[in-house]
């Protein structure tokens, strides 16, 4: 785990203004550089009389005043942002692509955080004390996008340097409002097969909305401007037409409709990859199998597909495909498979994405994609179609087609695409510190401005018509209800 | 006119590189500053001999040297976005807030641009000559976003500082296309009452589609990265359909349907204001009329509220409401009306916005806006609530409501809404180096994630079903065709 445990303690010491002092610092390149060239120019005058030197220096020293001056006093225009000049009428962060966008996280009771997680070791047998935080491990599981933004908004502010968004500790200054919910593993709290459920994630789901809706920022823009995680395809389900409002964090919209989840509205996050990354360098040579792919053959909706591909494909030579479900061992010979292989074969599970292909990815096994609705994370900053290879269900399912067309794919263009994924894997790193949580951050930043005008445009609206702003594919007409 | 009508003679000075050089340089203000301090430190030594003066100005350019040279080879992380060492499968423009967005204008063949304006003119009596550019004026009329925004791209990049967008001389680089056909104006080039049309309008939007759709650009994307300027609410209307895919610049949706134009996908741009600006003070003294109006009584749709309006209002004695046409008589007592008013009314008109609005604002005289579904521009981030007063229509007809309503605000209410109004007027000045024109770019350049991401999902999706991403009020549900 890469986060302190204890990391909320020091959450007081997060403010806005350290955020804005330490974006006022010039670059430490520039003045590194400019000490460098000072140190040439006086290694130069070292045969002048004292005097002389005692000049230059403060002359030096005077130069760097100018300079300093002219840093910290900046004349241009992004400094007429600052807050206390600004006319109420603006919306401030609607107002400059470059602001860092302001997040309050809400400190929510308890049993929505921590108390989940208490919960879910309990139901396992350990003795966890929930007033000791800093015991309870929030456990390794597929959706843990909950886990790691909670975790990187409740580290201090110096820590978060490079962020795309600012923690305030003020939530009238704040643009958007973060809810820490462990809703995916609140889902899964009740082990598989257990007689009597200790925890009713229904329940909390509930009290989690009855709490939210008491909320004056939360009245304020019903729920508009509002960040929740619901990761897993299931988590939040009970109430989600109450939070449909918010910035849905997601991994696909498979269990959602059209006007509860979308990617206007929303954003697609990565599931958290379950097997090791892989750290070696691209190349074919240890990679002899053609196509890996370990997991459910049995799966509902999508993921019929699965079978279907099982009967195709398991009696290929090159071609390794197994039948596992989770654990650490089946994770363990899922590395190796999915390091020494060339594809990896990622179909739709019960929804369309599943996490194999994120751990394909960070094993820079290409992902050979069959699952025709699937939605990806990024997809405004990552081309896909660079990284992986993708083959529509009717195709694949199809004897021999799969084989044949990945067994002419050359090395060279297999390195470009391993070299490709090289450069996209940080994306797909929850524990990076350039990756997958800036990038969500940045991803959610992006929603401000429609969120900004959806909630002032409501507040001057009349009416109640029933009212859709969207984007559409092709020829494609859609009218409201 | 604040362009220089031969503008379009230096486009080829224009390139990407001139205007990455531009982006690099110091600010202004910081060079200004040093050079002031600097000069104070040569008066200090102007007492000492020669050769020490000329000592301390080698000195003085090798500590400018230094300067140089890190303000030019910067180590910073956005040097690191450059075309050249940036992973093809990073879609360039989607990875950062902060880099500006880049344009390609298109050179249309001139029966779109200057050839509208060689036929406005001519059917007006004129002789102008096509060949002769600088000579064709582009008329004043309420819809000239095409015409300033044609002009802000065509001026040399080092006019263009402060921009949110560059102008590329290759559409490689270009993140958006820029598509300068005057489609508004081409709406109007027929005088009313003409027994011949002169010229069709149908035929060159027909032309124009067919132009595009030859484009390389174009068929790539099939428009989705294209910009069109249709801010008349009948422009391009014979051939939408067929640019339904671009960002298009309108004043509203009234006569969309939500498939071919909405707040996700487009940007609504504001009217240009047809009165005389207001330069004096915010103040209620010489503003001694309560409640003004100058307009067509008689609309369509919508615009029928008007006469309801004239018929509760024309007899209120502190209100002045007449019926007039666009003329340079009715301008400018419209001015000298909007000027001594307090409030301005805005009813809708045959659609739900009108140029009225944009004439109140910056004539510092409070826009009340009876108009249930007007679409307002930049909401996301100017607080209309915070310039205007809404009125329901079911309300405002309600004889003595209105009046009643508008003679119970004090004093002290109506200057600050004139404080917020003059703190937002430049917005709606498209003459202002920093506004309208600005302004529409930047909202243009909040559309690239999406238009991105549209483009690179659409390159690998299966199937041609009807699919839509939206972004609902309330709630609303809603379903594909």
């Amino acid at each position: 785990m890469p986060y302190p445990k204890n990391m909320n303690k020091n959450n007081s010491n997060m403010n806005e203004e350290q955020a804005k002092a330490k974006a006022r610092k010039p670059k430490p390149g520039f003045l590194s550089r400019f000490f460098t060239s000072s140190q040439n120019l006086f290694s130069t005058m070292t045969r002048k009389p004292f005097l002389k030197q005692t000049l230059a220096t403060l002359f030096l020293v005077f130069i760097l005043y100018a300079i300093f001056n002219a840093f910290f006093y900046p004349t241009d225009s992004s400094a007429a942002f600052d807050a206390t000049t600004f006319p109420s009428v603006l919306l401030a962060a609607g107002n400059s692509n470059s602001l860092p966008v302001k997040v309050f996280l809400y400190d929510l009771p308890r049993r929505f955080t921590y108390g989940v997680i208490h919960h879910h070791a309990m139901a396992r047998g350990s003795r966890a004390n929930l007033d000791d935080v800093a015991s309870l491990k929030y456990p390794g599981h597929q959706h843990m996008a909950e886990w790691y933004l909670f975790s990187d908004l409740s580290r201090p502010a110096s820590k978060r340097a490079g962020s795309p968004v600012v923690r305030v500790a003020d939530p009238d200054e704040a643009d958007l409002f973060f809810v820490p919910f462990f809703s995916s593993l609140s889902l899964i709290v009740n082990p598989s097969g257990l007689d009597k459920p200790v925890y009713s994630d229904e329940e909390n789901q509930e009290a989690l909305v009855e709490w939210l809706e008491e909320q004056e920022y939360w009245k304020r823009s019903k729920g508009r401007d509002h960040v929740i995680v619901a990761s897993d395809p299931n988590a939040m389900y009970r109430v989600i037409d109450r939070v449909k409002n918010c910035v849905l964090l997601v991994s696909d919209f498979g269990r959602l409709r059209l006007d509860q989840g979308s990617l206007v509205k929303d954003v697609v996050v990565p599931y958290s990859h379950r097997i090791r990354t892989y750290d070696g360098d691209v190349g074919v040579d240890k990679r002899n199998t053609l196509l890996f792919f370990m997991g459910n053959r049995y799966r509902k909706e999508g993921g019929k597909i699965r079978d279907i591909l099982f009967q195709i494909l398991e009696n290929e030579e090159d071609v390794i495909i197994k039948h596992g479900a989770q654990s650490r061992e089946s994770r363990r010979a899922a590395s190796q498979g999915m390091h020494t292989s060339k594809f990896c074969l990622h179909p739709a599970g019960d929804t369309p994405s599943a996490c194999r292909l994120f751990d394909a990815i960070v094993s820079l096994c290409i992902p050979v994609i069959v699952s025709d609705n699937i939605e990806l994370p990024f997809e405004d900053t990552i081309d896909y179609k660079k990284i992986a290879i993708f083959v529509e269900t009717a195709s694949a399912i199809k004897t021999g087609h799969l084989v044949s067309k990945l067994r002419a794919v050359t090395p060279d263009r297999i390195l470009k695409y391993q070299k490709e994924l090289k450069s996209v894997k940080r994306y797909f790193e929850y524990d990076d510190p350039d990756g997958t949580v800036n990038e969500i951050w940045r991803q959610v930043s992006r929603k401000l401005p429609l969120i900004k005008l959806m909630i002032s445009r409501e507040k001057r609206m009349f009416g109640k018509g029933a009212e859709c702003a969207c984007i559409c594919r092709n020829e494609t007409a859609i009218r409201t209800l």
